[in-house]
């Protein structure tokens, strides 16, 4: 029998309406929906595609993601979820599996695609619009000045002071526990003025701030921070 | 009168599908849709939209940009587009703003939304899909490991070699005329196995390309490089 495809499909920032017309589509056309559903996060990507497509009569495959540390645990729990998906693409069944934001952009879903194209099944990614695209439209902001860098750092990824010592724009995802040293390093450069941050971008708790002085301290993990040069 | 609004409307990469619902809206809703026109790329970011909404009855505002490096050339060009925009918001008209990717990203229309929005003009932008997720999405991969940074550099951004130290993901646009330094700088490390690239990406004349080494030197303009750790 032929094998289901695996669409991995980005449903955007939050907003159901920054959905492009190919996802709705996708989404659409195959009989099984698979949704990453994280401790944190529960099910947001599904959350966001109900709100614009009708998904009466599909299956629905959650994938319970673990969010730790250990490597060795991390790829266990990626081979049985990859396993949970060859069970619908052996039976023929296309699958569309939602991932917020843009799905090569730190997206769950490029942990199970380089599982299931090693095994030899077909794999197709959607694009979408990442989540720092609508924090710079939130902001009302350019992300970038003419050729110039931009550099998209999660928490973990950089120190603080090697991510400002960069040229061009810093955005910081997910700075959330390290948001004091962050503070503290931004305060120093004098880069207040030159910070911009949104909490919870496109989500009916949303909170902007145009200067990072005005940030309290009580930031979320969904916070990202814009510095410019 | 009030004046209309100026919407900065992201189109996506080249697919039309790949516009998001709320661009569609917007382009549908605005009686004037205004597009850049340039000498290099023409009015691409019109023909994406006028595959999927019917611009009939629309008027059609062509905004002639400077392609040049002269600050004070280019500044007295933006004001005259910006001019040229003030007068339909001044009449009370909301004008869409069409632009190619992400308009937070490399946009012309950051440069007139400034002028605007210091003048004292309403404008909105709606994000889109920038087109270096495109081009992940059309070579089966994601952009990002995990923790680890990634860096959007254009022409002239940063030297070769510079980009190349950066810890995690290097996307490397338009680098055109910069090709024959980076594909030595590129071999001499021996990440030609880690660098694949995307010409045209989403156009009829795509061509993909997984490996380095396989790349031709008639690169164009419009190619887009991925060089992984």
């Amino acid at each position: 029998m032929t094998k289901g495809t695996l669409y991995g499909v980005s449903v955007g920032p939050g907003d159901p309406e920054l959905m492009t017309l190919k996802a709705v589509k996708t989404i659409e056309r195959c009989p099984c929906v698979a949704s990453p559903q994280t401790a944190g996060e529960h099910t947001l990507a599904l959350d966001i595609a109900a709100q614009t497509v009708n998904l009466e009569g599909k299956e629905l495959l959650f994938l319970p993601f673990l969010m730790v540390h250990d490597r060795k645990a991390l790829e266990k729990n990626h081979r049985a979820l990859a396993d949970l998906l060859k069970c619908r693409l052996d039976a023929g069944t296309n699958v569309a599996m939602l991932n917020l934001g843009d799905v090569a952009v730190y997206s769950t879903f490029a942990y199970l695609m380089d599982i299931l194209v090693g095994d030899g099944y077909p794999v197709e990614m959607i694009p979408g619009v990442p989540s720092f695209c609508a924090v710079a439209a939130a902001l009302g902001t350019g992300l970038t000045a003419m050729h110039r860098p931009l550099h998209i750092i999660p928490a973990g990824g950089m120190s603080v002071d090697e991510a400002l010592d960069l040229p061009g724009t810093k955005v910081l995802m997910k700075t959330g526990k390290a948001m004091p040293a962050v503070k503290r390093a931004i305060t120093a450069r004098g880069l207040t003025d030159k910070t911009m941050l949104v909490q919870n971008c496109g989500l009916p708790n949303q909170n902007i701030c145009r200067n990072f002085s005005e940030a309290d301290d009580s930031i979320s993990y969904f916070t990202t921070m814009i510095v410019k040069e």
